[in-house]
């Protein structure tokens, strides 16, 4: 933990105040002369930061290190630093999986609505997401959310679950958020809001046909709460991001009114 | 108009009970078999529609035809009918126009967020679209709202507007639409829903870089309500759409209580 081998205070940084990006892993020290791998060079070039602009780096462990920029080939780092807090609503996706592009499409709302976590569920109608993914699509995926979380200053990158499970598995887990199943012509989500009785929220999205009849019987069975979004039938890399996006601006009123 | 050469009463289809499919202008006729675009027959055989299968045909005015399927390159049009009614809120975004590829996400997450109007604005930022739209580009996105439409269930197709217009000739215009100004930090848009006079609303939806401070003391002069809509900053593809989405969430929710 670079916090104990240094033992200095930790400074406070609030976002959006300054720049973030992400690193695959923690750097080896927090202080002095580094090179970060080339992918945040590029990155720093390309916003044409000259040298002494500082920011933070961010590991996928909830660590971060105050740095700035120094040369074209490596950067200084002044040490660790508080994470910088966000303000989302905790939304997990439990949903269908769509095709390769589609799944990055949904990768790419995800991080726009501030989404904490995406599993892949498999239903009857299932097409694609039958099996898990492959390192490949998984790395890509992850690549993606990087790059567009750093863009839209949102600290919180969603974790994938790269594992589909099956919706009945997915009914026996227990869970501490409130489970909502998006349904079509259901009452409208932002109906259901104020009744809530969790801050955490997951939602349950359906495959392209639909859910079938017993899938109905099971979430009815769990006793979880349908929530309908629009008039349009939404597709699955739509339907979710929608959601999460509704609570989150539900959420922002709701902090205003009892902050 | 095919209603008056028929004069045969109309007959009320509902959707979603019924498939539709947009044609870019009405049949010659309203009544026998009709070779239709090459578009609308693939559409046909993709979706495996046997012999007999009815579905409406709409055109870009409020115009419908029943017709059903009949051998693998003519339809049966079976008279006009009433086009089916939609239970969107009208949304209109005045917004800063991104690059090509992102346009194209644009007009899909519009069309899914059931959009009624797209008009270009130029900003002191903006980067892209400060020349009208070209027909090639134009006709591309109208294709693509078609398509995407008919998958979604939507049967109100967004009008764009190739021609940008300056924010200060749209902060001219009379409107009878509640104007909203999309900025990030502002009350959430959840809260403002309540208060506004108007059933139609118009977002605006600034460039990348922001507005400057002469548009934001532009659009305060005009009165003009500010919203938030995420703790996250979001791109010009995302935010319309986002605000539209929760609108028609809310919207369906005022529905319920005074039907």
């Amino acid at each position: 933990m670079p916090a104990q081998v240094l033992g200095r205070e930790k400074k406070e940084v609030t976002f959006p105040d300054m720049r973030f990006f992400f690193l695959p892993e923690a750097p080896p020290t927090s202080l002095g002369l580094w090179t970060p791998p080339v992918d945040l060079m590029k990155h720093l070039r390309a916003l044409r930061c000259g040298d002494g602009v500082e920011f933070l780096l961010l590991d996928l462990e909830q660590n971060a290190w105050l740095a700035k920029t120094s040369g074209r080939a490596q950067i200084e780092l002044l040490g660790d630093t508080q994470p910088p807090s966000h303000k989302l609503h905790r939304i997990e996706l439990a949903t269908a999986w769509p095709k390769q592009k589609r799944a990055e499409e949904l990768m790419i709302r995800a991080c726009e609505s501030g989404v904490a976590v995406i599993q892949p569920i498999l239903y009857e109608r299932s097409i694609f997401g039958r099996d898990p993914l492959s390192k490949k699509q998984l790395a890509r995926l992850k690549k993606l959310a990087r790059e567009c979380c750093q863009q839209l200053g949102n600290v919180q990158l969603p974790e994938i679950r790269s594992q589909p499970i099956s919706l009945a598995k997915w009914l026996e887990q227990s869970s501490s958020s409130t489970r909502i199943c998006l349904r079509p012509g259901a009452s409208a989500l932002s109906d259901l809001w104020s009744g809530l009785k969790t801050e955490a929220i997951e939602f349950l999205v359906g495959p392209e046909g639909g859910f079938t009849d017993d899938e109905i019987q099971a979430t009815d069975a769990a006793k979880i709460q349908a929530a309908g979004l629009s008039p349009n039938i939404l597709r699955i890399e739509a339907a979710g991001p929608m959601a999460a996006g509704i609570c989150q601006n539900l959420a922002l009123s709701r902090m205003r009114h009892h902050p």
